[in-house]
């Protein structure tokens, strides 16, 4: 009988085989490429993209060491995306840790991250299967998906008008495609067939949704000892959230000019600004909305993982740690 | 028979096919992603290493159509690394034209580089092929080298003492392993067969050193009008050419002191120092020396040319490309 894992068993393999890789590059010439690297992967983070494919994989077979470089490639893929995205958005800080072009410089964070976007072809190609050719053309879909999301994200710090629906493409891309593409290799890697597959993309592409959604929600509401980060950041530097959009949306001529004069506003105590629109966003009852949208997409997600062709019994990881991730009290 | 295309045919079919991808691309969305891989594609080029890939294939099949995709795609990963390098060595211009950096702004070129580095896997994969895997896990290979040649190139700025073995090995990754996978691809995708497709490789490590060395020896010793480039530059930035290496390791004791004066003097007159240090150079017969190991590689690559065991007259574009490539007036 095939053995299923627990979300903490795949946890630690995940860990395990990520320090060794670094480990291996971090002395690999020249230093002033891997190095980098090493520090970044090092970071840690949840690792939540290879634990999806892991699921993902071990739902149709428990040869764990066989999807385990391309769980690898997804996580090196993610931190790609990180490094690059922290220098565009001049983020000093990630995991209470300096950024790569913080503690290195810029240029290494662009071409130390450009090897790790190869470096994930290179351990996707370690394993040949019969899948590998769909999964390379997925990786690459999705990808330049990721590279279009950071896109709109950042044409939107320019906008006002950006709508829900625009909001939700540009979270869909940037987000949601890896975690469903890192679902779905894992269903291709262990010859689940295509249909399966794409249900377990839908499956990715919710839970994403879902799961952005709650992010944008925990900057304003969340609680700050169980959040991690400040309470606040969003709104004090006029990120574009689903929560901001529908606010400005939603709200009456009043309201939406206090909002825009708060945007503007150049000189002000972070408390007061801060008070203020969480003020607003009560008035609108934005909470309620975006709580609203995040279960309609947390039970689109669950709903699709219950109708897999699977034993009920082997969905238990995948389903619990997607409430870990959407159940964060707040 | 099979149809030998020649070198213009085959530069006028990658032009043409090269302009209608990127005017597709161009109205893709989001907009300020993919303007500026328009712009890059646009500023033209010599599509070098896509005639070699093309010309390669040429050897064995004349169905040129199949391997066009993958011909574009070592172009697109080309302009992706001229985007990345361009603002990592702060180059304000190629081509006569503003670089992506200063036309758009840095976040565009890191983004749409980024981009262009999956786009180049889309192109990749679109004709599926025997040859395919191989030809992906080449690409990625390669792709990885290229970076630590960018590296070690950076590296060397802030070094004096190169040694020309680190030289060479330097553009052998940064130039000379993209023209021989290039060559190594066409080959694969025609199902040459792996050792004929090895020797296609080897063919191009070798033209691509002589090219590169004669790129450095042409900046200083050139003729303005068919260099394009203002002679002289390398030596004004300090590169550490292979020129500038011989130069320093062959030099006595009161010529190498000279020569470390002027890489660290401030102010100065541009014409004195280019005088000064081209005078060292014909000292110690710098040009002879660097133009024996150009003809060294260049007789390498065309005696590995000539072995192949394809027909005589087959090779013939291929002999001409390379000749060209080596053989600018100066």
């Amino acid at each position: 009988m095939k053995k299923i894992y627990s979300v903490e068993e795949l946890q630690r393999i995940i860990n395990t085989e990520i320090n060794i890789r670094s480990e291996e590059l971090k002395n690999d010439n020249p230093l002033n490429l891997y190095s980098p690297i090493n520090y970044s992967l090092k970071i840690g983070g949840k690792r939540l993209r290879p634990a999806l494919l892991l699921l993902s994989y071990n739902l149709f077979s428990d040869k764990i060491e066989n999807a385990l470089p391309s769980a690898v490639a997804i996580e090196v893929f993610h931190n790609f995306t990180l490094l690059h995205d922290d220098i565009m958005d001049k983020a000093e800080v990630r995991r209470n840790q300096p950024t790569v072009h913080v503690q290195y410089d810029e240029n290494s964070a662009i071409l130390s991250g450009d090897a790790m976007a190869f470096l994930s072809y290179k351990y996707l190609l370690e394993k040949k299967s019969e899948g590998l050719a769909n999964v390379i053309e997925l990786f690459s879909k999705t990808a330049i998906e990721v590279c279009e999301g950071q896109q709109y994200d950042m044409d939107f710090e320019n906008r006002l008008d950006v709508t829900e629906s625009e909001y939700m493409g540009m979270i869909r891309l940037k987000t949601a495609v890896l975690l469903a593409c890192s679902l779905k290799t894992g269903a291709l890697l262990a010859n689940a067939g295509i249909e399966i597959a794409n249900q377990l993309y839908e499956f990715g592409i919710n839970i994403g949704l879902a799961f952005q959604l709650q992010d944008d929600l925990l900057d304003s509401f969340g609680n700050q000892k169980t959040f991690g980060k400040k309470i606040g950041g969003d709104i004090l530097s006029n990120k574009k959230t689903y929560l901001l959009i529908k606010a400005l949306e939603t709200s009456s001529a009043a309201e939406k000019s206090e909002l825009l004069d708060w945007i503007e506003k150049e000189d002000f105590i972070a408390e007061d600004k801060v008070a203020a629109i969480l003020n607003i966003y009560n008035q609108l009852n934005i909470e309620e909305l975006t709580q609203f949208k995040i279960d309609y997409y947390f039970q689109k997600s669950t709903s699709i993982l219950q109708n897999l062709p699977v034993k009920s019994n082997n969905i238990i990881p995948l389903a619990k740690l997607s409430n870990q991730l959407l159940k964060r009290n707040y």
